[in-house]
């Protein structure tokens, strides 16, 4: 269904040729003998190989217990301790052969309808593709030159992916900021945070490192504690204000301005706040325009780790989480979470690109430009990040919003959000339960109350009842597999709604198991 | 010619079973009936467009200039502004297309055989097809508990790979070390760096950071120049030690023992040497046991970067290169250059992984282990690197080694390796040019003889000449793309061999197009 290729033309953005401009290539030129290793008729052979394992692989995700039942260990007794010095007759049948026997069943299907523990990493038919056409293209842009289209696709997807985020202009290169696609928000936390702690020690004196303090909330992921100290910023100098319950665990601007002020005091210097729309112990959001308000004075950068909850902000109805973000510095998500684009897409923008690459560019002129882009204000994106070597991810994200289009990504979303909120009245119906922060998202937090009548302070015997809920649940084999936090004291359990695969029977299906669980737990 | 799916299986290591045990599933659980989005069906359709989009690609990889003939800013031209509201209909065809006429001619074409330019980046179909396995599947391995196998065969394969390069023992799993996929060597240098600051601030104290100082030659990639500015290491505490010709560049370990006495001498402590087998620019080797003769008495972390010849390391005509290898700390490659493992995949081995965990682990037990990991000392991957979000890159080196073998990665090396033995040896019998260091291995470091008979100081007309012959090699539209490098003040050529479909004749065709211009410009 797609015409033959086309000769290869050669692009230029000439005016009036809307760039494109036919080059006469030298069809004389051997045309290429591929050595076997990279030979096209035995690609196709082995992809329909692949093809069908994947294939199989979906249509049989429901026959697999979410979690395998395997013990530290199990592989290396089943696989040779070594590489094989010639491959066997058909190695690669027979290696996938044991992927289909030996490694599907150990591993945990984050794509199973059933797959309710951790924040989603749903996939999508054209998320895969768009991974394999880039491997099979395998190309390294990592400077404009080393692959021209890739950069220029790159650019143009993280504007098209902002735009549809609802993202201020000017974290846009549309605007005057700019984005980038990385791996993960790990990442994009440490790129925005040297490029922070880099200005302001450009400001304050190079040999301050040991002054700088860093801010969050005690529910931030421990990525952000991480990278602060990959950064070299004093572990005792990251400040993890503490939230409530009443609160929903959001960060208090209040709390943070006394922090902040106590830092100063004591002749700190407050250098960067790392604010968590969606969090990953219960998605609470924090406040960022009423944050930025307060960091303001003090110099102090500001990134949004919006890792899950930044992928609903392409529904209209959530971007009042957003409320203020114009003030902050850098913002990033992860559209291999929810937004259909496989493993691994983390989208980052940065008001100020040029922070990002006094701290990670090169601080001399490299031999890496080219003649076409000598002269010219190109982006190289490894000056934004902290590797050389990066993958084509840009086609892959284009694909998947080209192909699904903003309709089908709110779609996506709001189908989960729903399915989420049917289980949060479900266990509201069930008196036995309670949901312990208001469901925003698709995460639903809950746990079988405090048995104590009396409302006592001990919450470990209500914890150890929560613990063996949990369990229980995950024990059995066709059940749902959920996951746990401890907030406030309390250990609840984590319902997250988001497998591609997911349809309202798994969730109904999964809350009789919980049901059925607490039954027999509360009975005994 | 694979046999149906076998119903899933759960493994268990319970002795005398050989670990594979039949377990019990509930196959009254409803099908999963697929939403579309990770549709089988679908799936199978819009692969086969996948698969004959990149055979054709490979099938006519010859026919496009290796470098397209673009200038900064063409793409933006070509595609809408926004994302679509709702898809066009066919979108993936449609968008298949546009790769094709708009994106394909746009890039680099790191496979073309005609690359010549940059390290490889060598593709083979297993190593695509792995990824695209990779990308079906989307599981997120982070944990053992996240997806067992994932992290078993990661183990696995490591141990694999190490003993392929001849690696010590003490740097394998089987040793007591132990190793883990990465996407870049950017990242390992920047985990071990931590790893090894972090150790020495608890032996000297937390807050000596600025006191710290590493050590590499001036031929190190500046890959280490960044992540030692990450790690928040002071600029001017970084010593690149001069290297020389008559040295062939390498690092000399009577000047790194001087440079870390001045510095002990001044009161700093010397942190880390990051040593190089195969420089980026000539391909230098770091004489390894020798350096780490004198930075033992220092208790300084020495790193090996052999991203591009750790490759070679898998025959064994090279492992002299590594001889003293066991006093190191830690090693790193990239396995996606030049061992047919398509981006990304750099294999990083430490001697003691607890450096790791203690720099990058958790400060305090988290919620992701589960009842099976429990009171074992299993390996969590996210504690060895900087991120927490991972992909499974194990199975692509896996199927890798197990379907070529170490044999037919030797000859993917050797073969290489004696292309450019031809080249150097075609430009050797060529008075008008010079092989300026010694080839190791596949990439020759040539340039056009100074015409200054009288051997005058100055090397900015030569510098010039062939700068001007580099231009226009890589102007010709079928011909080679080749890269420069300045070493010594000399302008040098780059030839690497490593595209996975680079034969003889291009390696002559290649020099016949170098041999023509350099007539041309002379005759100027």
């Amino acid at each position: 269904c797609i015409p033959p290729m086309a000769p290869p033309t050669c692009l230029d953005n000439i005016t009036g040729q809307n760039g494109i401009v036919q080059v006469v290539v030298d069809t004389a030129e051997k045309k290429t003998k591929s050595t076997g290793l990279l030979d096209a008729d035995e690609f196709r052979r082995q992809s329909h190989q692949v093809v069908d394992l994947i294939s199989e692989y979906y249509d049989r995700m429901g026959d697999y217990p979410v979690h395998p039942s395997v013990t530290p260990g199990f592989l290396r007794n089943l696989l040779p301790p070594d590489a094989p010095f010639r491959p066997e007759p058909d190695a690669f049948s027979s290696a996938l052969k044991d992927v289909r026997d030996i490694i599907l069943p150990g591993l945990t299907h984050w794509q199973s309808a059933r797959h309710m523990a951790h924040f989603p990493a749903s996939s999508s038919t054209i998320g895969a593709l768009g991974e394999a056409l880039t491997a099979g293209i395998n190309v390294v842009p990592f400077t404009w030159a080393a692959s021209p289209a890739a950069t220029e696709l790159e650019m143009l997807v993280v504007d098209w992916l902002g735009k549809a985020l609802h993202l201020p202009d000017s974290l846009l290169f549309a605007g005057g900021g700019g984005g980038t696609l990385l791996g993960t928000s790990c990442e994009a936390i440490l790129c925005t945070l040297v490029a922070a702690r880099d200005r302001k020690l450009a400001e304050i004196g190079g040999n301050r490192i040991c002054d700088l303090v860093v801010y969050c909330s005690d529910q931030t992921h421990f990525a952000f504690r991480k990278a602060a100290r990959i950064a070299g910023i004093l572990r005792d100098h990251c400040r993890a204000i503490p939230t409530c319950h009443h609160n929903m665990f959001a960060l208090s601007p209040t709390e943070l301005e006394a922090a902040m002020q106590a830092d100063v005091d004591a002749g700190l210097v407050p250098l960067f706040l790392c604010a968590t729309l969606g969090t990953t112990q219960t998605t609470a959001v924090d406040p960022i325009g009423q944050l930025c308000a307060v960091t303001a004075p003090h110099g102090v950068w500001v990134h949004v780790d919006a890792a899950y909850a930044g992928n609903a902000l392409v529904c209209p109805e959530f971007t009042e989480v957003i409320d203020g973000v114009e003030a902050v510095d850098s913002f990033s998500m992860n559209a291999h979470k929810w937004l259909l684009a496989n493993n691994d897409c983390c989208a980052m923008w940065v008001k100020k690109p040029s922070a990002l690459v006094a701290a990670l560019g090169p601080e001399q002129d490299l031999i890496l430009k080219d003649a076409a882009s000598e002269g010219h204000n190109v982006v190289d994106y490894m000056d934004w990040t902290m590797t050389l070597t990066r993958r084509f991810r840009a086609l892959k994200m284009w694909l998947v919003l080209r192909c699904y289009g903003i309709q089908g990504l709110r779609d996506h979303i709001r189908n989960h959000v729903r399915m989420a909120e049917a289980f949060e009245k479900m266990v509201k119906a069930d008196e036995r339960f309670e949901v312990v922060t208001d469901r925003k998202f698709a995460l639903v937090c809950f746990r079988l109350r405090s048995q104590d009548k009396f409302g006592g302070a001990d919450k470990q015997p209500a914890n150890r009842l929560n613990r063996r809920l949990l369990e229980e649940v995950n024990a059995a084999t066709s059940g749902p597999y959920m996951s746990s936090a401890t907030v406030g004291g309390m250990f609840i359990l984590r319902c997250a709604i988001g497998s591609t695969l997911t349809e309202d029977h798994h969730v109904s299906d999964a809350w009789k198991v919980v049901q059925d669980q607490a039954t027999i737990i509360l009975h005994d």
